[in-house]
């Protein structure tokens, strides 16, 4: 992409009502722009991003044999009043009534509707197991939206549902979609940590949050150093928590430690919550079964936002590879009046996007010090520069966005480095 | 895909409230679900024909340097009380209060957000021309809901917005999109034709709709037979209509045809409407200009039922390539005590996805009968039917769905075939 023909424009300062550094840094890198309070438009650099997650959550999620669907925003609020959670809900969730004085919710979740789905399409144990999953606009009425999208009142939401006909079947498929889950935030290149979880409004018998660590985290998590025994001890009192680093971990390995969590997954076993209060059931043999659900959550745009708070510095964002809506900025030098370097960077641009990178050109008509800036604040992991002396020298400097070292290299080495 | 492990199930009858064929054969293909009044699931072979769709409007309007964006579905109403549109715009635009008692609209469509927008985002002449785009669910709460997904009111809507500094380039830009509209109307090999319309709610001075030909069709189209000529005569009455078949067209090339079509684009040339009320202005030279705007409309989900209303019989779908959920079933007979039956199919499913074919392999244990009704229900292209027979005489039979005649072929025949 050339930013010429692109929509990059960055902001020098943040609005004054931002806290959280990633709220802050996406606003500042033009990735979102909020409209009301808690709701945001995706800008095409954020939205970039955004798919990016999408599609890996999509390719692991199919790769494990999880179908994706798509189910209505505008949920009956019927079937809300089959399950009890009209009542339950709370004030999150947002009710209206359409022009014939009928009366829905705005989803934001979907359990009610995928088990009024599936009680409509299983008819047998031979449908089973079957699991279910779609990405969707979700809308939470929370009462102070902030932090940007890391909480938002409309924000991305993965949702997946698993229907069994056993408790033992229903574990399996619970732990087939831990380990998609831990193959996604291994592919995303995340610090995080799974740990047990109460199940709060959604129910059912056990539960586990995935967070990604970083200091402005929410919950706070004690974790071993040497093994996966994680938990949260959020509601453990303070002096308690700090007698906790350096401990011996329950499970017998390592030590502990504690650090703050965002939590940007959390996976269910439902049990049969759902099937009994709405009637999803098949005949076994001679046997009526009420079906074994489970339910798993990602928040695709809350992801963003914890993997910023990870990773940036006083600069800006430092993506990763995975993450960043480029893998390499090609950034011009003066190239306004010398044709030389606008042929020389298109050359680059085609080859290296030909050997498979996804290039960002910045032939903006701006000074070296903004193209600077933009480009650390956006956070894309490589700068290539190009400038008169670079292409007479053939030495070309890269620079890492992570700890912005430098490199002197030919062309022939960029090409070998980029490939 | 293996049916084995997909969910794939179909009905032998449609709901008795089911008018339209496109309606009947999409419930009964499985490719979507009643929630509501207009108000669908889609399960996964629709979302695989949607996702199909999206893709290649995604792609055409990329390479055509549009810009996607992802706007709130939940916006304030505070900015269609800038464009007066609260109260032009109808019932079918639902309105609802958060839990703050602040009033907000489910988008039906998204002039007011993208305006607001840009009025943030452009500042300069250099900004200009820009076009934006999303792919979004879309919610008009329509009076009397029917016809499927034809006219749904939570529906998937592809809606772009250009930008530009004069009313000149507003109009090159506007034909750089029907351009972009006609590539993706022919890719997706639909028999379709542009007419002129009126501009409705949406406001501006000249609009042209893309019109899917079938008999089911709500507007009436007179087109020429030899050039691109053709009108919407759905106001002229209907004594006149029959006078039309056989006249010259008025451009002079060509007799006149009088066919019914479905629409499935928009396009508008909105002028500065929306940029006048809602202040959208840059500064070019020493004058202040407000911005031309134009708007571009796709209805993702109808188009699926417009092409069934297009290309059908009585025993279902018939899918072209493009729009297919599978370009190739294999079809297994009888394979339950057959090992070398399953190893076959196995084989030829395998070699057959290595090559770029997008196979569903029928591995269902049930009767022939049903395999092939249900093949032709859903409308893949093609059928490849493996027996026991057809193995040992290395003659497999490949059935077109279109006009389901047959040929028999060797394996060597086979994988020429689908290369």
């Amino acid at each position: 992409m050339k930013a010429s023909s692109y929509h990059y424009k960055t902001l020098k300062d943040a609005p004054s009502d931002t806290e959280l550094v990633s709220h802050k840094l996406m606003i500042r890198a033009g990735m979102i722009k909020p409209l009301a309070s808690g709701i945001y438009s995706w800008l095409p650099l954020g939205l970039k991003v955004l798919k990016k997650i999408e599609n890996i959550i999509r390719e692991k999620m199919d790769k494990g044999g999880c179908l994706e669907i798509y189910m209505p925003m505008v949920q009956p609020k019927s079937l809300w009043d089959e399950t009890g959670r009209s009542d339950e809900y709370g004030p999150e969730l947002l009710g209206f009534k359409d022009r014939g004085d009928r009366e829905f919710y705005l989803g934001p979740t979907h359990e009610e509707v995928v088990t009024d789905l599936a009680r409509k399409e299983i008819n047998s144990p031979k449908d089973l197991p079957l699991t279910f999953y779609q990405i969707q606009a979700k809308f939470r009425d929370e009462i102070r939206p902030r932090f940007g999208v890391m909480r938002a009142r409309e924000f991305l939401m993965k949702d997946g549902y698993s229907f069994d006909l056993s408790e033992t079947s229903m574990k399996q498929t619970y732990s087939k979609i831990k380990q998609i889950y831990i193959e996604i935030f291994n592919k995303l290149k995340l610090d995080y940590r799974i740990v047990n979880a109460d199940s709060g409004s959604i129910g059912g018998s056990s539960s586990e949050e995935f967070h990604v660590l970083a200091d402005s985290g929410e919950d706070l998590l004690a974790f071993s150093d040497e093994s996966d025994f994680a938990c949260n001890v959020e509601l453990i009192e303070e002096d308690d928590v700090n007698k906790i680093p350096g401990m011996d971990s329950p499970d017998g390995m390592g030590k502990l430690d504690v650090k703050k969590g965002i939590e940007v997954g959390h996976i269910f076993q439902l049990g049969n919550k759902y099937s009994k209060s709405m009637d999803l059931k098949v005949q076994d043999n001679n046997e009526i079964k009420y079906l074994e659900m489970g339910c798993y959550g990602i928040g695709v745009s809350r992801i963003i936002a914890a993997s910023i708070e990870q990773s940036h510095d006083e600069k800006g964002i430092i993506f990763n590879e995975t993450l960043s809506p480029f893998n390499l900025i090609i950034i011009l030098i003066n190239q306004k009046n010398d044709e030389s370097i606008n042929l020389k960077a298109n050359y680059f641009y085609e080859k290296l996007k030909d050997a498979g990178n996804d290039v960002l050109l910045d032939d903006r008509d701006c000074s070296p010090g903004i193209k600077f800036s933009d480009a650390e604040l956006i956070g894309i992991p490589h700068q290539l520069i190009i400038s008169k002396k670079t292409i007479e020298s053939d030495s070309y400097e890269v620079v890492t966005r992570k700890d912005l070292s430098k490199k002197e290299i030919t062309e022939e080495e960029l090409f070998a480095l980029f490939s």
